[in-house]
């Protein structure tokens, strides 16, 4: 039975988690959980599994979730300081870190250093502090197994492989919900078309980041750090059909993929049941000769600038992944929020990069304050 | 450094796996060979190689060659047991069974009671004897290395996974020379325009097993010993591009694929390196934004008799798949020259084995036994 902590139980990767953890009720047990300030979700979740530990947003969300489960016996907290003892909580054998945001870093280190095996979807935390993350993890020994369908393809075509004979990464991207659209046409487009992913369904923070292909961008430099390889051997491949979830390429030109219906449930759940696999209920099996045809192309990055950005931050390293992203991040929120064009998510995130100076080996602290300073600069160019 | 047995050094797998040697000359020393009569690039072979000994098909290539090479430092040897000998030569690491035929068949278990690994790319050799080939690797401890391109395929996908989770094996096929041409259309057609194969430059006879779909039959056989898997969890998928060389569906309905450009080089490879690799030299790397789009259709078992016949004799077992491939073998030969239409090829052998009387579990000498029966039906049907 592998006890599990669930950051951010309430959103799309951790409903999704609750499935897998759902349906193996001999393997799994919620023992702790978080999430933000979706009340309703968040006691449905807490009724049927039963968890030990909650940690919620703010003193608000946590005085009216007391009102509503006064009786039964979970204890509940809230802040920062919640979300880590959710995360390293008595027992937990497996964090599964689906919390959106750099606030899913502290936790994450400090699950580390109570040789807590994490499965991460939180992928900025990997983005904003990946040397942090990385190092820690190599020091503690700790296995970091990706959630991510592109990272868990990944590490899917790695296993029993020599990581010395990887030639290349091959990501692949749908290209969003705006794939079809030429630079131009993406002046005026609404948060609700950019909503609307061909492939997946998302939250919609990843959604608008699929759609600018930030997301992709995060992924590049995620996977920098998950599989210690150099930006000049990570690729990436448009494939509006996202079957093919990744590929990689070794020495000898051999190419492993991994493939599969858009469901998260499978790399969720191989992230638990890693380096076993158990069936997926009610998954649907892919028929290649169904699909007829897969399609790719060269990612363009002039029209994907986020692309540009995040190759070149992961590159100049330092500090400047942390900027990327929190200015991302900020700007993504005022797009959702009607506040910006779409297109100047890209302009704010160039700017936010343009004026940064750079520091090279940044602790916590230091990347903490990039990422408030970063996003406090992007509230002014957006007010 | 890997000492190098090669059964079969003429043909078009063998000279490929001799590009290999040589481009390797710090990993692997070829020891002994084997070719048929092909004299002139024998002798080629073997001044540049430098082997400690030679089989050859008969006595009179054996004192032809003799004449040539009579001052060099070459054991040479003929028939039946001088193919023993080269399989089991002093030293040997690992057999590389190239033959064409079930006449590799012998040596293959000579060699594995030597507890030589075994590279198999004569696939006859477990379609006539799947059972005691399995089980003679199994109790004596060796491995059986795939070097056809599709099992090769399933076999890197395989790499640190648990065999229990298999789904299902995907074995794709191009569908040969006559791939875009109705049953009808397929009455007339010459020998010629049967070894035109779109994808792959191959042997004459696995050129026609190609048109014929009967090599995807023998492959699918092949897999089913190769991997432990019963057929009904086997499926062939046609994909004329044969970019994606085969698939392992898991359990939890995640697919794993190994793909590249068409190079018999890169599974020859993986095969003498496994579980290692190493640079394959001038090996063109694929791109799949080059290639735009792979194709998918479902494998039409009326279309393609052959295939329908190869996975009857296999669920049949015993003598049956015997009989499937000496036919196949006396057939095809039969078409090569110019004495039967390439429609009697199916014909021939949907008569061999409507005619046999199975034998459920088989030694050596019933197999021999079938297969020379079998041969002999076939011809009286020739002629």
């Amino acid at each position: 039975m592998k006890k599990i902590s669930l950051l951010g139980a309430t959103g799309s990767i951790g409903l999704q988690t609750l499935d897998v953890i759902k349906a193996h009720p001999d393997q799994f047990k919620l023992v702790s959980m978080s999430f933000g300030s979706n009340i309703s979700s968040g006691i449905n979740i807490i009724r049927q599994f039963q968890p030990h530990f909650v940690a919620v947003k703010d003193k608000e969300t946590y005085e009216k979730l007391k009102l509503e489960i006064p009786n039964e016996e979970v204890k509940i907290g809230y802040g920062q300081n919640a979300l880590i003892e959710a995360a390293i909580f008595d027992g937990v054998d497996c964090l599964v870190n689906a919390v959106v945001g750099s606030v899913g870093l502290v936790p994450t280190l400090k699950a580390i250093e109570h040789k807590i095996t994490i499965a991460l979807a939180n992928k900025e935390t990997l983005v904003t502090a990946g040397h942090l993350v990385t190092e820690h993890a190599r020091k503690y020994g700790v296995d970091l197994l990706p959630v991510d369908s592109e990272h868990s393809a990944i590490f899917q075509c790695l296993q029993g492989e020599n990581p010395k004979n990887i030639e290349r990464l091959i990501v692949t991207a749908s290209g969003g919900s705006f794939r079809d659209k030429t630079r131009e046409e993406l002046t005026d487009v609404t948060v609700e078309q950019a909503l609307n992913h061909p492939n997946w369904s998302m939250g919609a923070k990843i959604t608008i980041d699929s759609a600018t292909m930030m997301n992709k961008g995060l992924e590049v430099i995620e996977a920098h750090w998950l599989f210690d390889i150099p930006y000049e051997k990570i690729d990436v491949l448009l494939h509006k059909e996202s079957i093919i979830h990744s590929l990689v390429e070794f020495q000898d030109h051999s190419i492993i993929a991994q493939l599969g219906t858009p469901d998260m449930r499978v790399p969720i759940q191989y992230a638990l049941t890693f380096p076993n696999r158990l069936q997926v209920k009610n998954s649907k099996r892919l028929e290649l000769w169904e699909v007829g045809k897969l399609h790719f192309e060269k990612a363009d990055f002039n029209r994907y600038k986020c692309l540009q950005f995040a190759y070149d931050s992961g590159k100049i390293g330092g500090t400047m992944p942390t900027v990327l992203n929190a200015a991302n991040e900020e700007a993504v929120a005022a797009f959702l929020n009607g506040k910006i064009k779409f297109l100047q998510i890209e302009e704010f995130i160039e700017r936010a990069m343009d004026k940064h100076e750079n520091i090279a080996h940044p602790g916590l602290e230091e990347i903490q304050e990039v990422d408030q300073q970063t996003r406090n600069f992007v509230q002014t160019l957006i007010s």
